[in-house]
């Protein structure tokens, strides 16, 4: 963790977390970029795991998201291992930063007997600098050796490991309903998503067992409702990974326990996915942001993303400021179908507008008062249909300034 | 204007500015909401003057936009007069509030002895309040009794007069080469666009004589390469106007003139909306945004855009942090052919990145010279086509939140 205040939105206390049977786990300090502290996780699975992975939409990828897509195709998703390293991002580094990440991915293979392309690889802060890769190397043999069943403090190692700008380490799990399998996993970035140290990584793990075509298809399905729900900053990273790891070792199978499975899914990437809103760089408030009444599902989720990205609306939300005509210039500029007549906004139970006029009776105050809390609830019907979404974000305060103008210097 | 510091981006001076054959001006102080200020403009043209407007693409329209559009519609773009008040915008009000659109147009057309359609109206200020009309009432035959033909400090007051958040008045002019007319405009706004007090107005002049359909078609292009190219932080205004009168009092036309005029016009508008980003809210530094390269033109704006608008790169820029990664991923996230292993970058005369890499023998230090300076010049090239681009903005500092997160507490 870089040495920043906790986020004031941060959970009370690391989550208890289970074991996943079939995960092992080991963390090492190879000193890429960071002294002091671990940098680098290996995880691994047994042989004839599952492997699917959800990838930045960014046109200038990292070198690791391209090993990744190439080894899940060649692999056809089945595998044994995902290596991580924090401190330095292995972006814009061309096609010898490629070979960084197949050489990374061999050298893991080659130690757990499984071929490079059952090893995904995740690197995650500076950019445009070589990664170190002697120093993953050197770490290897201890990281192998130090491998040990997921408990929960090795899973908050894991966490610890993989953050750059996070202020407090990101994990969560659930049980899957009717089965003695879990879902587990860990998460990292602050912004959203700052290319630097800042990039969105999820590595979530079940001893539920799978097809690759089911793991991928759940884990894309659950991606859209929680990971692409939440914006800081509006920025996509080069590297943005989520991956999902299903051992099978419970004996339980997704096929007859779709439902459940998909349940724990949704709820530990929900979490997860709320939590990196929670370290924002510089929020001091979770915000959601819920539209209904739009023409369809993905016109609601384009309204709330453009209200939750205004940085008009997020500088008021910062300031506890009941100021809705930003919502509503938001919501104008949002180009979807929206009744200007019949709108109608709310902050927490209370209703500013109603029928594209301020509500008679509507109090300030009571706006007010909400804002003033940690957690804000925005709610906007637009009139036109049954279209809803929401989308979490975080307010712009002078603390992000503080964190994206001095980073570097 | 407000009671604030004026820009560090602000011109040295106002500038001085022609008389336009043919229009008169005035300004009152209404009380509408400021006190001690002039807040209303009338500009009166001869009767066969020439008027053309371009609208806020917001769904939910401010109503003097909603009247400008009707008029326009219903004189075939004739009229006699523009009327505009700062201090209220007159949105989010309803059917009452479009009524207090026409009823100011009718009250100006009868004490000039038009017709209602002839008069064209904006209003910028706070929104969902609604629009005090009668202190317009009151201030209007002095108005128009005070009508005088346009001198430099009348448009100096005027400017002032339609200013909210400005930090500094802001006109700009231009002779018709190879003619005695002139364009002459003024503009307003900050933010791009904050709704309460920051909308973008402009109304540009000339003694050119033009049909409608010239005008529209004039003022639509040059909207295009230069409002539409501007971007402070992404916001859109419920309100904004650009406007174009042609008195034809010169006796020349933009028939025989047709490249002089849209070239005064392109000058006029572009040295207006510059000074709109130079006054952007907390804004330490003016930045043009070039794209080359890209598919085509709208694919290399889009690009630009998204640089100009990544909160990430401005708050590297306020920081004088030559922190191109940045750049790469905004790149990335824009959604357009990009070729992530040719692209170049460049921060002022240094080149960072060529071929998709760090440029060897790169110089940070020179690229952070030019970034300590006050107007930035970023080139990217993205290495697929022949399309380019260019967006001008400024950074965001804490100014912006400052002005933002405290603007109505």
């Amino acid at each position: 963790m870089a040495e920043t205040k906790v986020s004031p939105l941060a959970p009370a206390a690391f989550p208890a977390m289970p074991a996943v049977a079939g995960v092992r786990l080991a963390t090492a300090a190879a000193g890429i970029r960071y002294q002091g502290r671990d940098d680098v996780v290996l995880a691994e699975v047994p042989p004839g795991s599952t492997l699917a992975g959800v990838f930045t939409r960014s046109l200038c990828t990292a070198a690791p998201v391209d090993w990744c897509r190439h080894a899940l195709a060649a692999s056809g998703g089945r595998g044994r291992a995902v290596i991580v390293n924090s401190g330095n991002a292995n972006a814009f580094t061309g096609s010898a930063g490629y070979r960084v990440s197949e050489h990374t991915a061999g050298s893991v293979a080659a130690a757990l007997g499984a071929q490079p392309h059952e090893v995904l690889v995740a690197s995650t802060g500076v950019i445009a600098e070589d990664l170190p890769v002697e120093r993953i190397d050197a770490a290897l043999p201890g990281l192998v050796a130090g491998l040990e069943p997921a408990t929960s403090p090795l899973w908050e190692a894991s966490a610890a490991a993989i953050g750059t700008t996070d202020t407090f380490p990101k994990a969560a799990s659930a049980p899957v309903a009717g089965t003695t399998a879990h879902v587990a996993g860990i998460a990292k970035g602050s912004g959203m998503i700052a290319p630097d140290m800042a990039t969105m990584l999820a590595f979530v793990f079940t001893d539920m067992a799978m097809d690759a075509q089911t793991a991928q298809e759940c884990l894309a399905g659950s991606v859209e409702k929680s990971f692409n729900r939440i914006t800081v900053d509006s920025d996509t990273s080069t590297s943005d990974t989520v991956l999902l790891a299903a051992t099978g070792t419970s004996g339980h199978g997704a096929d007859r326990h779709a439902t459940a499975f998909r349940d724990a899914l949704d709820a530990v990437m929900m979490n997860l996915a709320h939590q990196i809103v929670r370290d924002g760089e510089g929020a001091t408030k979770f915000v959601a942001v819920t539209v209904t009444g739009a023409a369809d599902d993905a016109a609601a989720e384009a309204i709330a993303r453009t209200v939750a990205d205004s940085p008009l609306v997020k500088t008021a939300l910062a300031a506890s400021d009941a100021n809705w005509g930003r919502i509503v210039a938001a919501v104008g500029k949002a180009g979807q179908r929206a009744d200007r007549d019949r709108l109608s906004i709310w902050i927490g139970d209370e209703q500013c507008a109603d029928g594209g006029l301020p509500r008679p009776g509507y109090s300030e105050q009571r706006a007010t008062e909400h804002l003033q809390g940690d957690s804000i609830d925005l709610r906007i019907d637009v009139g036109v249909g049954d279209g809803e979404a929401t989308v979490w974000t975080c307010d712009l305060t002078h603390g992000y300034i503080d964190i994206n103008a001095g980073y570097r210097t």
